[in-house]
């Protein structure tokens, strides 16, 4: 039984850093040209992504598609003629899904078109409007407070027409047809840790999974706008998906140096809760632990009743969070390449145990002689053995009743390490793995 | 799906405390006049209200019924003729069940008839003597030291015949043929808070349910004696009260201001403790929450092995457990309209939960769309949309698995916000109910 | 119904002091005469007492049967010839199954086979080397470091040939075939708390239990050494073992006074450790709780997978967790009558629960008159009555789904106490008992 998916990576997080920069500027919103060029720029990198498009107007559950929205161009023009307000300067100055608009306004007219963060009056706060028709311009509160009165000019040369709704997915099949979900967004535009630093992660997360190809799981990893797409997704794919999903990962939030955060599923006691949380014990020092009802993210949709797929999220500062959150701080300064790399390693490392974990069986009765095995020193003076504790301990819970991920919870040491002495035990014909049990397989609930 | 009972009342702490002073003097025992007297008073307010008469020597599982106990005038003159004990100016003067004499002692023997209080030496003990013939005086401490030598006369004009136990039953039948039982006892006599409080609110929760024409389940509200009275009851009614009571509630202690408390059922996970402790902490800033070890009242009967019906209480001052009890101290100032109302609302409350609760579904998959409602603002700035919140959270776990009751508890909302939201949902087609499980509606054990 | 085992015992702490005395020079080792000398020693106290032989070469489970080893004498001399190092002086000073050596070596090469305690420079360490051929003395790190340059002379005078392993067993019928299974083992030399103290308490448990003719269980009681014996013996009786033994202790480091300990078997609810728990909980002031990751004796082989009998231990002060353990200090001194006697406590405290422990079920509805029994003072005054108390508590949880002990963790009251209240209860008729359920009788998973 050889080790499922290569254990460590090199360096990645400039990588993922170089791919968020290159991914800024792109205008995305829930629909338009933005997340096609985004989708075709991780294509790049992934070959095996395929994009899909919903037609606006098609029903998904209790939603419809929107018309798909894109912007070419908008700013605001002061009275004496200076461009004050620039989407070309930056593209959170327009509310996302904004009609088209040019003319003349008043001052008082203009502000109740204007959106600021009133805690943090240099930043420009992120606000879109997706279901009323609405035009809007966001921008710092010291500017907003700075403008006179007098007529501004308003433009915006975006479109709202019947179009598509985009998103990609990539599928790696693996030896078995249970499935392992990775869910991430590609709706935010010129934002950092929520939202560039996901797609990027994920790209890679997926590079790195399809390199290896002795794969236990199936991998099937979606780019989607948020709610609305993965609503969308959900509405073609979700009696698959209940079927084979074993445990899932909401990618969000994955960018910054300031903590690691985990949200639960609903009813937070799936395979992939007891997954993520093991990994987090181990591998950070300390990680923020959140309920779920501070869900904010597709697990709203993945979770919901019915639905129920056992989608977890781990992430660094967690969205609603951190005060950079939704304005134009959270950019590309915000997110590390080291931040980016924390977090890829924890969502690897979770997927590691989920490819490699196992109920092991002891296959003798009592505890064997390891020295004989050359395992354990036979001179039985006082001392530690902690090499050959360590076996025994994993021995003594080997009953077939607790995987290699419980015996890590009950030891206390990572998941790896107990896995890597389980392969000793193994070559030593001292246990075999059994299949994990069904309920495991099917990401039910995990007692 | 109406509300059923409607949530709130006017003021009803005076009427139920003018109810205990126009009971207040009325000699009550476990037997006699007293009972029916008191029986007689509440059916003026209460007329669906049936008495029953149980007959002395009727065996009632391992006890029978006493004799029945009447008293008209006791006393007792010191050498000097002065009457320094008097029935008529305190009916705990005389032991209850106290046997008739008509004589002079000595000193030494009057005090082998005397109780007193020693750590309250002002106050008159309450005590009886129904197994034991025996007759007795009860006084302060501070006038037993006063007693000089010399022939006392004591007189006890009181009758222990063949007669009967008497109790009251009203029926309120609702839609469903589940059953909530609501016991008081009768038998103290001109005590407070243990016990007239109880028999006086339970009266006007009776008034209370029976205005509310739509009730969803069948009330069962007793008036008896405790003890001998909850055990002759439960021997004419105890296989149709299995069936039936899906909760209940012993209604005692329910009259001043100093404290709120909860007695569980002898297993502690009924549907009537979750229900009673979901109560109090939605209602009240702190309660004391007592071990089923620490009951006294009926409950020891309603709960015993074979018996085992869900039987809490919600309490003001639990007895035994304030200096005041079981002596003339737990008297009209003890008890006050502010604290028995604050108890009427607690205990109508938790029945208010039990009409309304209900196993909400959600219809859809995935979240709704709320804005198309008018439930959710379209803007999606960052900020605080409680109400949409609530509504989602509580979609989150309409699974047809967590109740009304169950998901107040997990959001620590309170029932009725809960409640008044799914009505919202229920409105929009949202969710639909559920019928309350088997489990639930037997009383059983509740997971 | 009479009780099971006569609690109690006059002073056994010297008797079994003693014992160990007259066994301490005796040279044990994993095989060899000194084991034989042991048991016949304890013999001559339990008459019961059958020897079993295991020859040297037989496979048991994934070990085999080691040569058999004996020791005549064995000594250092120094350059000078005066006798450093004497196994006359104390039989720690060879280590245990050293291979025979008569030579002449130098400092150097004398200081490869020379082992000390580092940490306590004093004390001889207790050595062995089983499974490895080797020789070795032990000696003070005082001594070590006092060594000249020279010739020194080593001396074993010990073999190692084809023999036995020897264990012996008593079977103490009782009225029911589910067993008590007691094991302790007879490998360690001069060494007082572990283990002398093991094999002479249980010898003096096999009397006591011996000496009561109604016993209600079968006890198997085993001396055996350490591991090799526990798995030979294992090899031959698992089956049975495993179809019959409903509780088990592994009785060890039971001499000194310091301290109390408990470790709990592999899964940690069975019945055992149910009772041993309950029985510190009310005997000593405090004890510590091990976990199973803490273990280091026979229970390695009683709980590991696939046997998985219900074997705990109640100790005095843990090995491993002192710092005489396993060296000369761990004396004659260091375990005292006293210790020795607060063991033989609780271990026959814990024999006395299981003899004792039934489901009390409640005969009657509601609860009985007690006072017409005389249980009950019938002059109902405020007051504390706790013998009523504490039937009515007892008879509040006789519900036929309480065993006596399951009532003595609610209570918080001794089992001892509850069982006597039980037996008045009994002779009431107010209660019988039923049978353990079969999960308990079986030792399994205890819920």
């Amino acid at each position: 039984m050889h080790e499922k998916i290569t254990f460590g990576y090199v360096m990645i997080g400039n990588d993922i850093y170089e791919l968020a920069k290159a991914l800024w500027d792109v205008p995305r919103s829930i629909t338009g040209d933005g997340v096609r060029r985004t989708l075709s720029t991780i294509k790049e990198l992934c070959p095996e992504l395929t994009t899909y498009e919903v037609p606006s107007g098609q029903k998904v559950f209790d939603w419809e598609v929107p018309l798909e929205w894109n912007i070419k161009d908008a700013y605001v023009e002061d009275p004496d003629g200076n461009r004050i307000v620039d989407f070309k300067q930056n593209n959170l100055h327009v509310m996302g899904y904004s009609t088209p608009i040019d003319t003349f306004v008043s001052l008082e007219e203009l502000l109740l078109h204007t959106y600021t963060q009133e805690d943090r009056v240099n930043a420009i706060p992120y606000v879109t409007s997706y279901y009323e028709p609405k035009w809007g311009f966001c921008m710092s509160e010291v500017l907003k407070r700075s403008l006179k009165r007098g007529k501004y000019r308003v433009y915006i040369d975006a479109s709202l027409e019947p179009g598509f709704l985009t998103y990609g997915e990539i599928l790696l099949e693996g030896e078995e047809k249970e499935e392992v979900l990775i869910s991430t967004y590609i709706c935010h535009p010129s934002l950092g840790n929520n939202e560039l630093s996901g797609p990027c992660l994920t790209a890679f997360l997926s590079r790195w999974l399809s390199n290896n190809v002795n794969r236990r799981y199936t991998y099937r990893i979606v780019f989607l706008p948020e709610t609305i797409g993965s609503i969308a997704y959900l509405s073609r794919n979700v009696h698959h998906l209940k079927k084979y999903v074993i445990a899932g990962f909401n990618v969000t939030c994955v960018g910054d140096e300031n903590a690691y955060s985990f949200l639960p599923s609903r009813l937070g006691n799936t395979y992939a809760d007891k997954v993520a949380k093991n990994t987090l014990d181990h591998l950070v020092k300390e990680y923020r632990s959140y309920s779920y009802l501070d869900r904010g993210s597709d697990e709203r949709q993945y979770c919901s009743p019915g639905v129920d797929l056992p989608v977890v999220s781990i992430m660094r500062s967690k969205y609603g969070e951190y005060p950079e959150y939704h304005t134009s701080d959270d950019n590309l300064e915000f997110i590390t390449p080291k931040g980016l790399e924390g977090a890829f390693n924890a969502i690897s490392s979770a997927i590691y145990t989920i490819e490699n974990d196992h109920y092991p069986k002891y296959r003798v009765l009592c505890e064997p002689q390891l020295g004989k095995r050359g395992l354990y020193p036979n001179t039985g003076q006082k001392g530690k053995y902690s090499k050959a504790e360590l076996l025994t301990h994993i021995l003594a819970y080997s009953d077939g009743k607790h995987s290699i991920l419980d015996i890590s919870d009950i030891l206390n040491v990572s998941f790896r390490e107990v896995y890597e002495n389980c392969q000793t035990l193994l070559e030593s014909d001292l246990i075999e793995y059994l299949s994990l049990l069904p309920p495991v397989q099917r990401g039910k609930k995990y007692e």
